[in-house]
């Protein structure tokens, strides 16, 4: 569905700014609390934290992230799961949502309100409150950005920092074909694995999978070491190949160091007990020299932004 | 200055994502905090915060909220000055920013840096810690949102709703003209003003003006009451007139309303002493019936967002 419309009476120019405020209240139901604690004052009012908080923001972009193939429930969805991914990556939880949007004067009514349906249905899931935002206009841009707060789901908060030389690499679920299979708008933000992970302490870092693991995976990788990945260890999506696997992006999978000297064998019977139906795949280890079977990464590149 | 430019080695796609993000750091200086509590994890971590928060987000636009004309040092200020003028509103003290920036690949670093700049000398002055964001590429767009965290500045938070038939209504500094002036990115958020307010009992409403005090006024009269101005009571910038007062927009004062029965001699009296050279304008009252002296504000609209 395209985000906009030729008709004025259906676009978002037609309410004008209050009646579109009103409109989206209406849309997001019970995903935005009452004032002062949701949309309607110059800041939204939060109930006090207990304990540190995580924060991060991701946007979708009309013609970057979606375009009129994709449903715009699809893509308000989108845009909170992304940000639930990276949360799910330091082992979070969600609590509280602000949402930055840009739009055209010619923006389909029709379009807005599924958007905001699939986002809030979204919150609801999660247990997101949805509380104030900001509606601009600008020529030509559907744009959204969610800022998203949430909290440690138990004492331990796990970087991307803190790997070592001797460390096993884990990812979950299946790399690779995002885009074509749609799982780049379909997937499942990998909260529930992420607080479990982050409480094993023999998980020492770990991050979601956006860029494509070629590229993702030099954040986690220790000085002085190398990944050493092994091909027939990828948990390849079907249709996909190694080459798709490791540099299409958008996998939205948790990719981690174990400790070396863990009892991988249990640790992996423990995940099966607690995850049957998420994959789990161990895929290398951060050596120091690289074996001659290991894949060679300098010939995988993953999504670069801002590269012509 | 203009935030493109026509040759690649001096824009944003001769860097590339990851060295942006070091250079950005760089430009950001102190007022990016080291991980994990600033950029470079899936999510930046907030330390504890005790008792409510507040939060807003605003954005600047490119074609919209600023132009070739502005000084990019300019426009990273206005970013961050907007959504302290929000927190103002409320009687809040800034603690915590993240930005999303969406910008096309042929963004001039130069500008983008002087961008940065003057955010960061901005977050400075302000005590704001950048923390983490997010850049994405769009094609034609550069445009930034800015998700602020704040704290309430003593025990009382002061919302939009609260006013009474009856309360006296003030306003901070002088109205109209802001974008000929300049005033729109030259002026100060009204931070100790909003905070000194609301620890005031008889202010039992208050909000900033953003889109022009006829329009922004609907926000805090009570229902059943009218917002009686005096014309020549309003605070005019010089070269300015009252149609201009009430609806240019971008005044970033703050409007409030005082209790009915307050000693308003005293209340000027307090301060003055403290903010002397901060103006204080007392314009009008909200009543149950128009005086035929007041102004009619139907005759007056200020900026109407998303209408064509």
């Amino acid at each position: 569905m395209s985000p906009f419309t030729s008709r004025t009476a259906d676009s978002v120019s037609a309410l004008g700014e209050e009646k579109l405020v009103g409109a989206i209240r209406r849309w997001l139901g019970s995903a935005s609390p009452g004032a002062p604690f949701g949309i309607g004052d110059d800041c939204a009012v939060l109930p006090a934290a207990r304990g540190r908080q995580l924060i991060t923001v991701d946007p979708v972009i009309y013609g970057r992230h979606f375009d009129n193939d994709v449903a715009p429930r699809a893509v308000g969805e989108k845009l909170l799961k992304r940000n639930l991914s990276d949360l799910a990556a330091m082992g979070g939880r969600p609590t509280t949502a602000v949402l930055a949007l840009t739009l055209d004067g010619r923006t389909s009514l029709a379009w807005l309100e599924n958007f905001y349906r699939g986002l809030a249905a979204c919150a609801r899931r999660y247990r997101v409150a949805i509380v104030g935002g900001d509606i601009a206009q600008a020529d030509g841009i559907v744009a959204a950005s969610l800022t998203l707060l949430g909290r440690p789901s138990g004492r331990r908060i796990v970087m991307r920092t803190g790997a070592r030389a001797g460390d096993a690499l884990y990812v979950t679920g299946l790399l690779g074909g995002s885009l074509r299979s749609g799982h780049h708008f379909k997937f499942t933000p990998r909260l529930d694995e992420g607080a479990w992970l982050a409480n094993r302490t023999e998980v020492r870092a770990m991050m979601d999978i956006s860029d494509g693991l070629a590229k993702d995976l030099h954040a986690l990788t220790p000085r002085g070491t190398k990944a050493a990945l092994t091909a027939t260890a990828l948990p390849i999506r079907p249709g996909s190949d190694v080459r798709a696997a490791l540099t299409d992006g958008e996998d939205y999978e948790l990719l981690f160091a174990v400790a070396a000297g863990t009892d991988h064998a249990a640790f992996t019977r423990a995940w099966r007990k607690k995850f049957p139906r998420t994959r789990l795949a161990r895929i290398g280890d951060f050596v120091r020299t690289l074996p001659p079977a290991a894949l060679d990464l300098r010939e995988f590149h993953g999504y670069e932004h801002l590269k012509m």
